[in-house]
């Protein structure tokens, strides 16, 4: 591995993780094979070498070595997690059609949607025997809720799409469904394989919980905010008619023209010209994007204060930074 | 419940095991609610209520009584194996783009393609918790390998499809992964809750391995047997071109005519009329149905015989007629 200066807070976890990181990708690749049907390898390295920044995976190991742990385990975890997150970006880009993920032709596209659907299940398969490996019954429940909690929350989206009446309870249920319930679990998971006291424990969670709710936040501004080399242009989910934070209060403060509007695109969905940029004079009249952007900075404030339990480590500065890094995003 | 004589073997085991299936019923019924996504419960009583005959759990009762279980664990193992069935049903229906299952229009059909993704995986991550809360780490490791076969099977299934050169090595693992695993897996925790002694549970495995393959082969074969009150229609298989045993082993004694006519309807897809009709001629001159059958019953009776070494009761008794039923069909 090329050491060069790291300045983002989670490429500097990364290095301080690097031989960890490096057990990861190898039983990854172990583990994604299959001897019957080279498809899935295919299907999978696709998604797992298109180069995410592996966070969910580096939140466990990060949680495990700050709580002292030094058995094998960890690494077992963090494969299970990417695993899972990886299964649930197939499942997705077969629910959402989409055609693009990180700037590459979704496997949809360039397999199917059978495959998608498939390989995804082998690899939600194959995380649940990374994690029996581990032989922790905690682990397995935590996991297991974890998953429940994702394919809950997914189902609850997909409902909720396109209905006015989405209000910021839902969204928070669909937020910790679709993201925080796997963050969340990665950090917590980390603290029981390290046998961490309980404390130690409800703080990796609540860090990780909270670390999720705010990552989602900013990507859902981001949709309106721009500004953000993340490859999503402004306006996607007005497009798709997805009621995340911004709309929702911003919809909460209509008055009868304002509501005709949204009801038109995004109930309706018979979107105009000139409707995207109208959305966005709204929701600046209203100041749903400064206040979403509050939110997710209050998100990133209750994730840095659950820290402070924890040992006082490099690690834990690091967390700490994240949070920050995070939200600042928006800057 | 009613209280008639039941004919069937398989309705006679589920009389004898009554009022542990009423248990496994109550616990489906509590465990696919969902207090935040209403279209779950909907889905999954669309195919739980669609009144399969519940075999696969029927199976972990049956081998957890037989080896004198008593405990509570039977009722959730059970329930594992329907939800994992149940999952597997939703995104097999997405992957074949079928619109009718036990005479029902399919849940992809009602819903969409969407539902029938994300239930199914809110259904696998239900089943891992409901094993999760059995404590024990053998039964989580041998569900969790079947779950990774099963996924297995189809991708192999999906690559293998209207490909010629699909062999009988082929086949049998399709076989495994789509049928066979989850069949003996659910015989095999059904042994192991029980705490029977290996050569026990390697009976039960052996039982339902074989049981799923001659079921399945069975299955097949009624495609082009016909006469059977299945619901299936002569020839589906040979329309969706999919390469069963009795096609593969008519194509493995092809000559070059018969072979051109393979490739053209299978291969190729290009079928006219008449061109089932010539498939069974086919089929019949190399006596590829008769070879069929008399593998189903080998097979069948490969189940048979892993019995011996179980206790001499009732149930065992029950499965015994059970190999025999499912062969029977071709009668």
């Amino acid at each position: 591995m090329l050491i060069e200066a790291a300045h983002k807070p989670h490429e500097r976890l990364g290095q301080h993780l690097a031989e960890d990181m490096e057990s990861v990708n190898t039983l990854i690749r172990e583990r994604m094979a299959s001897k019957h049907a080279p498809r899935i390898p295919e299907v999978t390295a696709h998604l797992v070498d298109a180069g995410g920044k592996r966070l969910r995976p580096m939140l466990t190991l990060a949680a495990a070595r700050l709580c002292g742990y030094d058995g094998p385990y960890h690494i077992h975890l963090a494969a299970t997690v990417e695993f899972i997150h990886t299964a649930t970006l197939l499942h997705d880009d077969v629910v959402d059609e989409s055609a693009q993920r990180r700037g590459r032709p979704t496997a949809n596209l360039l397999w199917d949607n059978k495959s998608s659907v498939l390989v995804g299940d082998y690899l939600f398969s194959r995380s649940f025997q990374l994690m029996t490996d581990t032989g922790s019954l905690d682990v397995l429940r935590i996991l297991s809720n974890a998953s429940a909690t994702i394919a809950e929350g997914e189902v609850l989206q997909l409902t909720a799409a396109q209905d006015l009446s989405t209000d910021e309870d839902i969204y928070r249920q669909v937020v910790r469904g679709k993201t925080a319930a796997l963050f969340s679990a990665a950090t917590e998971v980390g603290g029981v394989i390290a046998d961490a006291p309980a404390d130690q424990v409800k703080a990796l969670f609540e860090y990780g919980d909270a670390l999720g709710i705010s990552f989602q936040i900013v990507d859902d501004l981001l949709d309106y905010w721009g500004g953000d080399a993340t490859g999503k242009n402004i306006g996607d989910d007005f497009r798709e008619r997805k009621l995340t934070l911004p709309l929702i209060k911003a919809v909460a403060k209509a008055d009868g023209e304002e509501r005709a509007f949204w009801t038109r695109t995004i109930e309706k969905g018979r979107q105009e010209e000139g409707d995207l940029e109208h959305a966005l004079v709204l929701l600046n009249k209203h100041g749903a994007l400064e206040d979403t952007r509050a939110e997710a900075i209050a998100w990133a404030d209750k994730a840095k204060a659950a820290l402070t339990v924890l040992p006082d480590a490099p690690i834990r500065h690091m967390l700490h930074d994240i949070a920050d890094y995070v939200v600042a995003r928006l800057n």
